[in-house]
């Protein structure tokens, strides 16, 4: 906030509404976090959290030399211990990732999300995730994600720096800003903790339930997360379903030991 | 070139023909031309020419540094000594640009103009000229461009990292030349008559765990098919999804009449 009131004391008038916060996952250079602070002056957003970051003291006057004219935004840069400390209160986690793989199917080209994220950005906070510059973002940190986000890019070289993946994240959001808003919803949009306590319930219930057992957990919850962020979209997704609903027939009539 | 054949040996399929030069005028910054080249990569073109750099000899290692994994496209960066010479043999010349003003009134946002310059690019060679970090592109430069780029941003902090506005540049060339397909869904998308499926036995087995009763199901029915078709996006929907799990919870440990 602080840069933007060091010029002409405004917002850009262009995005008035846009409630973003970047959020990166423990990064590790202070270039980098300089150069998504300036990256985020250009695109008109403010509000940065880092989750425990792994820069050394003497490393912060770098950022704050990449930052440029965005010192202000970095000097107001939040720490957070962990990840969901960093997204809570955001109705919607929007986290970048150039890996494939299992669970990460649902995975849009971030042009493509762009209209729903702005839409989101301008009825609650928007939490833009960028992963660790050596490590990206780890399943449990995906799991949290209502979007994944990709960026397109050679196949042999996949992995932009993490400013860069910023900045196009950021300039694709800014640009859809301006797409009109769907009609509203009557429920706000749930938060971050709302979610939180929805997977932990859902666990616990399917443990119970026999749907699935403990040491299959995790990669079940997997399932359960996509599923969560966009629907029943793929037969996978309706089986998973389908055998949530057998599980619990099943389970209401079969009474468990403890009553037998 | 180098940087991409080190890997696979061969340019990403995405973007067979896109003839691209990348032009820096007299950079001043090491790092800047090292995040240029990965950008580069990221983005899949690989001809760089600086013209007059003004980087001390000692400085380029952090070049390299930056380029991490694109030190070929710097090992193969020519200088010229003009930017007469830097664009020479090229059909077309984009030069980014924050200024506006005299003859400058032709600039257009990068992204209206990406699908023309991706046109170009597949039938001659397109210069893309970014413009010294400190001072931008002089009126004889302007004037050798027969395309001026203007990135959206902030109207408090307009001027992009040199390297973050090249990859914004590159990116929205290749967005216009490609229509890149994510790695798709391993499960086929869920037909109807799967869904229909899904809804009967959640249906029956909400009924059994004593989620809802008769009465109620067909309106609760119509919040499940909210859910599956879009995911959880509000609290109501969060809601319903904990009661399921509560219930589940619930009925795992409670038996049965039929059972009792």
């Amino acid at each position: 906030m602080d840069v933007l009131k060091d010029n002409d004391g405004e917002l850009a008038p262009e995005s008035p509404a846009l409630d973003v916060r970047v959020v990166l996952v423990s990064p590790l250079y202070a270039g980098n976090v300089g150069s998504v602070c300036r990256a985020m002056a250009n695109m008109g957003f403010s509000e940065l959290v880092a989750v425990s970051p792994r820069i050394a003291e003497g490393d912060w006057p770098e950022a704050e030399r990449l930052a440029v004219h965005a010192g202000g935004i970095l000097r107001n840069m939040r720490i957070a211990g962990s990840f969901a400390e960093a997204i809570s209160g955001c109705i919607a986690v929007a986290g970048a990732t150039a890996r494939d793989g299992l669970y990460r199917q649902h995975i849009r080209f971030v042009r493509d999300a762009a209209p729903d994220l702005a839409s989101i950005a301008r009825s609650g906070k928007l939490a833009l995730v960028l992963g660790r510059e050596d490590n990206g973002l780890e399943n449990d940190e995906i799991q949290l994600c209502t979007h994944l986000l990709r960026i397109p890019s050679a196949d042999d070289y996949r992995s932009l720096n993490l400013a860069q993946a910023a900045m196009v994240c950021m300039y694709e959001i800014r640009s859809a800003a301006s797409s009109p808003e769907l009609p509203g919803e009557k429920s706000p949009p749930a938060s971050a903790g709302h979610r939180a306590r929805l997977f932990e319930a859902w666990r616990e219930a399917m443990l119970a339930t026999g749907f699935m057992k403990e040491d299959k957990a995790d990669h079940m919850m997997q399932g359960f997360a996509r599923i969560f962020s966009r629907g029943v979209k793929t037969e996978d997704d309706a089986n998973i379903m389908l055998g949530v609903a057998r599980q619990a027939l099943w389970a209401s009539s079969h009474a468990p030991r403890a009553n037998g």
